[in-house]
């Protein structure tokens, strides 16, 4: 059995995280941590979780967590991450970090859009990203793995087939994106409250969301080429899901077979992506780690569909898989 | 045009008064007051009103927003209202009071359930109270009319035919209640979140609701009988709507004909009550000012529901019917 | 009072409409038509209007409905309408048409997306669009006016300034559209249930949709240019709404202040439009006959919004619109 | 590993069986079918399994089902179940049945119910109800299980220890049930239309449901008292779960801490039911196959309230919990 630990255990992502390890075979959840005075048991803050985890919620030190266990997995604010995962690492524990603390490799882009100095800037060039479809190499021996934002993997997965292939221009891709609430996280916000999004669809963030330059960053890294994308997202009245509709320009003439084959090579041995014949819709991959996508013309556009759970592949179900492959078990391990 | 005047107008009811008063051809909105500093304008609060009510929200004292109006709407916390009262009659404003300041006769009452001396008492005991249909004739000439809950409206508008008409026992009335959240206010809850809500459902304030005793004072009060409620509210995933499914035993035999004719002829002439012959939906009366009921026999049991839409007849439809009585307007006026 | 008859009563936009008319101070409804059998009362097709319209559905003639009314709101399926049409015309009746049958000014073009042969092409090239802040001037004396598709109306009235104003080109104008469920009517259809629709979400018709051609045709024929759009719409899970973020390609450098003034002076004495400073909600207009809208740029690329209730400025709200300038009443009657 | 075919594989239940079944270690699934034409592969039928299950639906006899699988899951219709059981059991099949066939012991009872004369009336008497939790010990050398109705398990879970410990008075229990829509099933029902649930709240059923009968019997049956209950469901805008709140009436006084000690003590074994402390949410076991439960006084009257995920603990994880033991694997494998 491995010891795992969870930080920041109050919110959404947190939870479902605790639901899939639940469900893994090989690991014991030893301890959470909150910032909550007076150590509530953990099914004071998630019914859900009553007779299903006996453990309180405790206000621990980093040096302290790196005793209770050999893996943590850091759901905590951003900024918050970089004030406990060095010490973490210090004391032996190897992290999963599901904040956006370690996914840029610029501290200054950083700074621009978190509005925080990078307190441990020389762990950003060398700290692997967290999706295990384009960097799993560099998981297995990772002492800390950056976890992908959630619209982040859902628009990457679903345009680097065609970006590597060739087939498209690295300029000017537009992603028009959609998500369910939980990506909002559990904080008390107008925004969120269920009379201000029932019934309501609207975009945010239009003039700039801070998975932007997350997805130029990658998508660049992994084509060899200057990606610049459009990212509109727009709150989804449901909990749980994502949908990037993309829209790139071709770069030479090809068919929708060509595309969808150059996808399913792409992906011929992934077993969370799932190339699609049919439109996808976010509740096929609801409550799953898995990612569907496809590719369609509509006259000489291009259009990719590509659909996660945003707690799922977006978040939990991601940080659970690159914790399989740090710790070396199945890559799928609980997932399916 | 009557002058009228809006208190606390950042909140769900005061943004459904304000659609109601928009299209009501004798009203002129003249001032909306709220806490927040910097009078902001309205549309920056609630997004709906853009381009349609030119004001901003104020921070004034009750003798100030006397001065505005004829008519003030007083959309407060319970306590603020009494703070706010007696200055607006003072100042020579008649008041519809949508707080639950003034609904129930004994301060004791009201502070053992709102936790609160009450500051206003001698007002408690002769100020009318807003259910046009029990209580119209105190209406005309009321300087001050005390709005009833929605919850309340709905429970008792359902029971009243049936226990004024002798059928059924003023003890052990089940009332099992269900209300959409826009009844639980724009305050931010983690209880109001949308994925706290959103797919979930269950009941709250399950060993006593404030709704609760002034349902009691009412029924008791129109029917002659000391009334008593068993009243268990519940939250469900939508904006608008109250169903109230209530179990009354009967005290003598009779048929399902005999308690519809006796629902009926109860609100012949009551522009805002259907006796229907259907189950009701809430939907059927959403963004309405309708009550809507039946009677059904399931055995010996005789079942009462009722539906209104808890923004409409359970707050600000029912603001505006008062708010007609005592302008000398017809009934429905904007309502229908 | 002007007598209306509608045809087609059984659907959510003929619900919407009598809902809308039931508050027009100049109108009486005089008949509704179905092919239903038994002339069932129109309250045990539609709940909410118990008490509110007391009126059988009838299965009438189009000869026999026109001697009951002096206008008709057309709501049946496309094809159905060319049937019925220029019989109502013919006994005198003046139409408003909510199918999709007059407005489309190609024969081809109809049967090509609609796959019919139309049965009345003569009227289709004479046929005024009826969207009156684009096509006012020929409402007031047109026999029949044919009433946009929602998606159009939202499209076109978010890009008309911009295109006409020479900022943007005409090709390659990407509408990822979002709409609510009632926008795919009542019928019986799987994608319809609920379980299907709630917290579920995914494009549709993403090869080719029928108000793609309509879109191009009308801003083609409003700018002198030959407009082509993407248009790729998707199902939200919630009732109404219409969301249309829109990417075109700039023609020339412009600030998004030039862009703003552009489109408020456009619609400066359009009751119904508001060109708003804030991200558009869905929830702002629904249940209105308002659209929003306003212009953003993410780096160089420009993005419109543009929000509709699709039930009310996207068909019935328009409708009563449209009737409201051919009948000679203030154009807002009953709609604000 | 145990083969193990699906009977009526296109609904929800059965879908969510499938979905449990492939996180089974020790079962394969073998075969599903339909009456559907054509043998379409599964995944065409629920997009979400593309990928997971490599099946075709067929059209498969009883027969023929039996030498595909040692076990079968029968998610048929009414009627079509006793259409089918038969042959199956004497192909060597065992049964979960999860269809009302063979719940009722009287088939006079079903006939009334049902509309149907029972076709296979011998095994009514002798058929093991599938509850584990009451009825355990019947099940691991059954050939057929009938499983329990949605509303019934949760309602029978929640009243059983009350009943069973002399607290409470077997006649006149009110059960205020609530379901979220998939208990529906996937028919093509206007009913069923998200426009006709979504933001709508309604009772139905009211004068008598199905499952009435059923909670009688098995309240009779495990209390040896004459239980009858006033059964009035409704319908959640939702897609998933189950409340009961229910009004019993006490037999002798007792305190809260008792009742709750009851229903601890009863369930104390049982590894799917939870007796909780708060008042539990159908989201606390949305996805899930635990029933959650708790009880409450308001004045004299006492509250049971009971949470189940009515496609889990209602259906399918009930269904799988009944495998489970007849196939001799732990009960709760693939559940938890």
């Amino acid at each position: 059995m491995t010891k795992v630990v969870i930080l920041g255990a109050t919110g959404y992502t947190a939870l479902e995280l605790i639901k899939i390890l639940l469900r893994h075979p090989h690991v014991e959840i030893t301890a959470a941590s909150t910032r909550q005075e007076g150590s509530p048991p953990i099914h004071t803050i998630h019914q859900s979780l009553t007779g299903r985890l006996d453990l309180n919620c405790e206000d621990l030190t980093p040096s302290e967590i790196a005793t209770r266990g050999d893996f943590a997995f850091c759901a905590l604010p951003h900024g918050a991450s970089t004030a406990a995962i060095p010490d973490l690492l210090a004391g032996g524990c190897r992290v999963v970090d599901l904040s956006a603390d370690y996914r840029l490799t610029d501290p200054g882009v950083y700074e621009k859009w978190y509005g925080l100095v990078h307190t441990d800037p020389t762990r950003l060039g060398s700290t692997v990203y967290g999706l295990p479809e384009l960097y799993g190499e560099g998981i297995p021996d990772a002492p800390l793995v950056a976890n992908p934002g959630c619209y982040t993997s859902t628009a990457i997965l679903g345009m680097t087939p065609l970006l590597c292939g060739g087939f498209i221009e690295p300029a000017g891709i537009i992603v028009d994106a959609k998500s369910g609430v939980s990506g909002a996280g559990r904080g008390l916000k107008l925004g969120s409250l269920y009379c201000e999004v029932n019934e309501a669809f609207k975009a945010y963030g239009v003039e700039g969301h801070r998975h932007q330059p997350e997805i130029d960053q990658v998508l660049s890294d992994i084509s060899g080429e200057s990606v610049s994308v459009t990212f509109i997202p727009h709150l989804l009245p449901m909990d749980r899901g994502i949908l990037c509709t993309m829209y790139p320009r071709l770069k030479r003439p090809a068919t929708q077979d060509e595309l969808l084959a150059c996808m399913r090579e792409y992906y011929a041995d992934k077993p969370l992506i799932r190339v699609v014949d049919h439109v996808p819709s976010t509740k096929d991959v609801a409550h799953t780690s898995f990612c569907h996508m496809t590719v369609r013309f509509n006259g000489d556009q291009v259009i990719v569909m590509s659909v996660t759970d945003n707690l799922g592949k977006g978040a939990a179900g991601v940080a659970v898989q690159n914790f399989n492959i740090m710790a070396g078990y199945d890559e799928t391990t609980a997932l399916i």
